[in-house]
């Protein structure tokens, strides 16, 4: 399944890698694509994803994740 | 000895630990302290550096140095 999140503070290609390798360790996830221009985060995953999770991945990655 | 160089194109932290971590590599450097809201670069050096590696070395990280 897909889910699609809305990063905020992404400039650059490292950040997409930043957010990208947080978000690939999260479990069952299979693939994230990022679209830089807009923030545009796409997770493909095995089930459902734990939205605190995601949020954390994305803080630690040194970003924020806006309010759906 | 210092050297100020303007480097264009850093968005975020990342670029400036791109191109630091290049122009630190460089033969004779001691320092790099990079401004990223001006884009300049300030190399400390044992002896003057050569402006084709510092070129390079920008361009390496994947940003361009501005002409003087």
């Amino acid at each position: 399944m897909d889910t699609t999140y809305q990063v905020n503070g992404m400039t650059c290609g490292h950040c997409v890698n930043a957010v990208s390798t947080e978000l690939t360790a999260l479990p069952g996830v299979t693939d994230v694509q990022v679209d830089l221009a807009t923030g545009r985060v796409t997770v493909t995953s095995q089930g459902p994803l734990n939205a605190d999770a995601v949020r954390a991945a994305v803080d630690e990655a040194g970003y924020d994740l806006a309010e759906a």
